[in-house]
């Protein structure tokens, strides 16, 4: 086999054959569960099961070993020592696919195995994982219950996958297929996940990942995700020390920065979430809001062509802050197309809810590298219409959406003569619709009212807050009406392509179990209707771009002081302050300064914090003031070398700061902030991967909360918003051209409405 | 029973005998329900069911009226027109409470009710509402399933009432008292919660409130529960327009608005929560950290003396801001005695826990007119260890605590020793320490590690986060020992006095009933942990105070311009700049300059936004620039009186704005934010009950995200606090005297190292 091409990815979720090294008829061993799991597809592949000790399992007898055996998918799980004699073994035996469970190798042999396996053209995963599944080729390597449904699960936590699964289960949803990470000596998290973007069963993708390892390739297949209509629900750790440490130790790499993971998120179209709940609550909404969803041009799969309502999640974003609606355009619409993520597993029965709305006209494609404006904040036009079964429930989830950027509006006269129309008297008839005991007298009113309120054109989505649900529970004569009604404000929903949730204290009724069936979302709580529901909404109105590709290497520089660096980031068009930079003496200073003119700025070169320490000193208006300054610093400092600057004090000024890190897993990630002396009280920043484009520049800016500062506070002048972000580009760029600065930073930069201008900049240069 | 004094409240949720007017035998009708609770009481007491048209339930009679009964409670639920004669009948027949269950009444006509039946000595509690339920008493005169339990609920919404019963019940809690306020025409919210401090199967008090009353009076039964260690727990709405204007509708009140409502949860020691589900979470979780809430010195029913406890809860606060412990001392300290809260239901038959902890000693009496400073955001240090079946699960509990202000702190290298000791070599024995399976391969792991981190001193909670509570349902044979195990991690918590929190994939197994009956806390998501146990502490850490005092009125002011409402708060020792008010005239206007001295300050009187109208002009440096200002000042605003002013600049000044509103239920509330030209941006206000206290103004302001601003940021000199403090008290004790301004504000306020100084200030008269 050595030499012939790589196995397909997906050729892993359905070998022909599979082995298990390891078996066990010993329930709780972990060869027992992978040897069960495996036995259970016997209809559809080969089984062996393998343990040198002999024995059997249902009837299917141990082998001895592989020598002989004809096996594509080879699963480990004996004692570390085992595992390279078994993998020797299965590579000769001619296995394509090795899935090693087995944890407590050393980091070194574990690279060596995954080298041996992939020279000879056959893939690794793990090792250390949990296996995987395909609940639809019925393959079963791992241990615990994975309920089928429409959600592929990328996981560097077994345990966590198991609740992932749980939760999934208990809302009537589940898998299309597992993969357990473990420690990535060769498929790692892009490549599994990428696996999923084409598998037509996996309708959502989700993640849990603690090493991104090559980060930019990971923000492409999250992208392509995206661009395909399959959203990606991602959980990460790293906001507390105590989590990234953690995460550092199971991983043995340098973790990501959170504020890195969820920037990549923003821009890539895929959503960073809290917890496994509110990934479950997220995926339970998707299908509801699939009609909002990016068409899949690439991966096409679908049948329903709602491609044209990308337009509509983007319109849900379009006042905020004044865009304009071209401002806001996606490049991911220049993808629209056929929609791939097409219902989730209940909705395969019943026509996409998509099918039959208007399509607006789609906008006209972004040109060419203008990366369209983002923004991660919940769409502020989302208009939601809730029907509650008392008034106090009603505003309290009026509440939990108005908190997560929602709005409630006021309904039209119109539309509450027609609510009222089909509500008693008692009810209330505005937003938040009060059904004052009427949907207890009638269970029809729910369907009533959520379909005017569904049609009006008037709510984006309607939510339920109640009892819903329950009330056979009370009654069982109620069970076939109340079911009827369920089917009725699912049929609402699909009629008018908008999305129904329900929030209800019932639990496990045949009710829920109808609007389960037809896809509405069903939640114990408000809260979580809420998240999943403005999250939903985030994802499908995201402007997802690819990464930036990283610029050439340039020559490394000689080091990070700011003589060098501003003379690289000078050479790439950034302005600084006219300056001369003197050896240490009086006379050449004074006459940089003549030069120059006055007043001038003496900095003291050579020095890690040259303000802290007395390095700066502004505003010398005269020669005797340089020589002054100078021999202060020259006492204080030491410094050999002095720029000579000139003052520069633009009217109407703000400082920004910007920056640039290398981050492990994503290389260098921009920066950009209200700088000034009280910075750290805003921490108004925002990050993305370097090099920024002038688009995601000037995103970056308008997103700041002090965005107001920039664009004209107050009647003063609005600042050069395309010189700042030009000036944002250049830095990241030449930051990006120079790997060997872990970091570099220009502080502050000057914005006013005549340009931008660098007072300061310096770099860290790795090892030094 | 004229003139008789009023029933006690109590004596409401047990009387002798009830009578149901309107009882049905129709199921689904409210007289159906009323009816079949109260005969459920029918062992304790007579009851007597009242339907003109005759009938009979379950054996008993309906009875054509109430005239000749002996009752001493009724409920009504007849329709609109039949309410008043059912009620004077009800009087006539010597009754002493009634309770209004029919809705659709006018305004007035309630009003008149409430009337007739107070000045008869009787209470009311309704109409329009939901009745009323003890499940000690066995007074059932409501609807729906009411679990019992320690919560005693407040509801102006019995939907609400229903869903926080079913999540208790799910969570094998329930309810002692519940109390439906319908429109509160007599009993309101602060009364119905005041009958739950004192009741002593009442651990805690929850309650959902729109329309707040007598809103001072409800803080003062919000500090006595607190004091009481009886935690309250509230929710209410109007963060959105459509949630307040719901609110309105409802009560036909004006709502009070949602921050004010939060400072006044803040000062008096309750927690305002978000959502049922979030309510019922922080109950679950308060028996767990009954240790730390505060003593109950009047009310003191309970036998456990856990006073001292409440210093711990404070010492959880003390490293915020190098305040010292002194200065965090609370009103609630000088109350610490016996503890109210005992425990749960399941408690009951276990010691508490906080016996046999070392007490510390107490801190000294805060002084009297000295309120503490309080702290809304959660304590920073407190420090949770996690126990994580799986790395990855706990690294995100790690990060859910994190991101609610709890610590995950590095452990100490003896403490990692003990947790290794405890278990296999593959676990991780840092915080938070991963299991990696040793709780499958052997459950003692559990229990063994948790009494060891228990037991450290190194954290104040320790957090399971995984599968605990599971390993039976795979496998029925582990059941005895996993709820051993469950028993072993309650003991732990027991012995030790610290709070276990249990997050599981498990649900309703019978490891998690020992738990919970036990008193542990138990969660489906570990944000829902995280937000318990943050929330509980924060509450048991409350510094509550009762709310300040309403001065005396003062003579109403002719109007609320410049020159009157600078003159009263100078009066009370509010500095202004020197100023001089003179007529439209250039020459006075001069003259009044040289007395004050230039440059001068020229401002327009009577205008509403003076400096938009062009009618203030600053450093007017001689007599030409005064007369010149003048001239145009005339020319745009028509104003017919000036203000001159001394023009100051006090060096390293801070703006801050300070302004008093009327609340419709709180009364006068006070702001305090950070002004300036960008205040809008920074949105860095708080509020509390005017008039302030010199120590609550003090925290207030040192509460400000900005802050660092006013206590020496990058080595600018403090402002003097105490000065700022003190105009605080100064300006809002004149609003809450004057109550005709329904609105007072001084921007800027100058804060400076050397004192406040006051630039401007206006009132808005009401009416006016």
């Amino acid at each position: 086999m050595r030499g012939s091409g790589a196995p397909s990815p997906d050729a892993l979720f359905d070998p022909a054959s599979v082995a298990v090294v390891g078996a066990s008829a010993q329930p709780g061993k972990w060869g027992y569960w992978l040897a069960k799991g495996a036995l259970a597809g016997r209809a559809r592949r080969a089984v062996h099961l393998v343990n040198r000790r002999g024995g059997s399992l249902d009837g299917v007898p141990f082998r001895a070993g592989l020598t002989g055996l004809a096996c594509e998918h080879v699963v480990v799980a004996v004692p570390p020592a085992h595992v390279r004699p078994v993998v020797t073994e299965g590579l000769a035996a001619g296995a394509r696919h090795f899935t090693v469970i087995t944890s407590g190798g050393d980091p070194a042999g574990e690279r060596a195995l995954a080298r041996e396996v992939t020279a000879r053209g056959a893939r690794l995963l793990g090792p250390n994982c949990m296996g995987l599944v395909d609940t639809g080729s019925e393959l079963r390597l791992s241990w615990g219950e994975f309920p089928a449904g429409a959600v592929g699960l990328v996981s560097q936590s077994g345990n966590l996958a198991l609740e992932i699964g749980r939760l999934l289960a208990r809302a009537g949803q589940g898998f299309s297929r597992f993969v357990s990470l473990g420690n990535q000596r060769d498929i790692d998290a892009a490549e599994a996940l990428e696996t999923l973007v084409t598998h037509a069963p996996t309708r959502v993708l989700a993640a849990y990942v603690e090493d991104f390892r090559d980060g930019r390739r990971l923000a492409r297949v999250l992208r392509a995700a995206h661009a395909a209509g399959k959203p990606v629900l991602l959980l990460t750790v790293g906001r507390s020390p105590a989590a990234a440490g953690a995460a550092a130790s199971h991983t043995g790499a340098m973790v990501s920065s959170y504020d890195t993971v969820a920037a990549v998120c923003r821009d890539s179209g895929a959503l960073l979430l809290d917890s496994a709940g509110e990934l479950v609550d997220t995926a339970v909404c998707l299908p509801a809001v699939r009609g909002w969803l990016p068409g899949a041009g690439r991966s096409g799969r679908g049948s329903d062509n709602a491609g044209g309502q990308t337009l509509h999640g983007q319109r849900l974003l379009a006042n905020r802050r004044g865009q304009t609606a071209a401002g806001d355009n996606a490049c991911g619409q220049t993808d629209v197309g056929e929609q791939a993520l097409a219902a989730s597993a209940g909705d395969r029965r019943h026509p996409p809810a998509g099918v039959g709305v208007p399509q607006p006209t789609p906008s006209p494609p972004t040109p060419v590298g203008q990366p369209p404006l983002t923004d991660t904040r919940c769409p502020a036009a989302l208009r939601i219409a809730i029907v509650g079964d008392s008034g106090g429930q009603g505003a309290l989830a009026a509440d939990a959406f108005a908190m997560r950027g929602a709005r409630v509006p006021k309904l039209s006269a119109a539309t509450v003569r027609r609510v009222a129309e089909a509500l008693p008297p008692a009810a209330g008839c505005s937003n938040p619709v009060d059904l004052a005991g009427a949907g207890e007298a009638d269970l029809g009113s729910y369907a009533r009212v959520a379909e005017t309120l569904l049609g009006s054109g008037e709510a984006d989505a309607v939510v339920l807050t109640g009892y819903f649900g329950d009330y056979a529970s009370a009654d069982p004569q109620r069970t076939a009406h109340e079911c009827e009604v369920a089917g009725a404000l699912a049929d609402a929903a699909a009629r008018t392509g908008r999305p129904l949730l329900v929030h209800t204290m019932a639990r496990d009724t045949p009710a829920l179990a109808v609007l389960r069936e037809r896809g509405t979302p069903v939640y114990e709580r408000i809260e979580q209707a809420a998240t999943a529901l403005t999250g939903a909404v985030r994802l499908a109105a995201a402007a997802a771009t690819d990464p930036p590709p990283l610029p050439r290497s340039a020559p490394p520089a000689p080091d990070g002081g700011y003589e060098t660096v501003r003379a690289l980031l000078a050479a790439h068009g950034l302005r600084f302050p006219q300056a001369e930079f003197v050896p240490d003496s009086e006379e050449e200073a004074v006459a940089a300064a003549r030069r120059v003119g006055f007043p001038v700025v003496l900095k003291a070169m050579g020095l890690a914090h040259k303000t802290e320490a007395g390095g700066v000193a502004l505003g010398l208006g005269d020669p005797d003031a340089v020589r002054a300054a100078l021999a202060r610093m020259r006492a204080s400092t030491g410094a050999a070398r002095y720029a000579v600057e000139a003052m520069a004090a633009p009217a109407h000024a703000h400082e920004l700061i910007v920056g640039v890190r290398h981050d492990p897993a994503f290389g260098p990630v921009a920066l950009a902030g209200i700088g000034g002396v009280t910075a750290e009280l805003h921490a108004d920043t925002a990050l993305a991967l370097a090099p920024l484009t002038p688009a995601r520049a000037r995103a970056l800016l308008v997103g700041l909360r002090h965005a107001p500062l920039l664009t004209g506070w107050r009647g003063a002048p609005p600042v050069d918003l395309e010189s700042a972000a030009t000036a944002l580009c250049v830095i990241t760029q030449v930051a990006a051209a120079h790997p060997e600065f872990t970091e570099l930073e220009v502080n502050p930069l000057l914005v006013h409405a005549d340009g931008a201008l660098a007072l300061d900049a310096h770099a860290v240069v790795r090892g030094a």
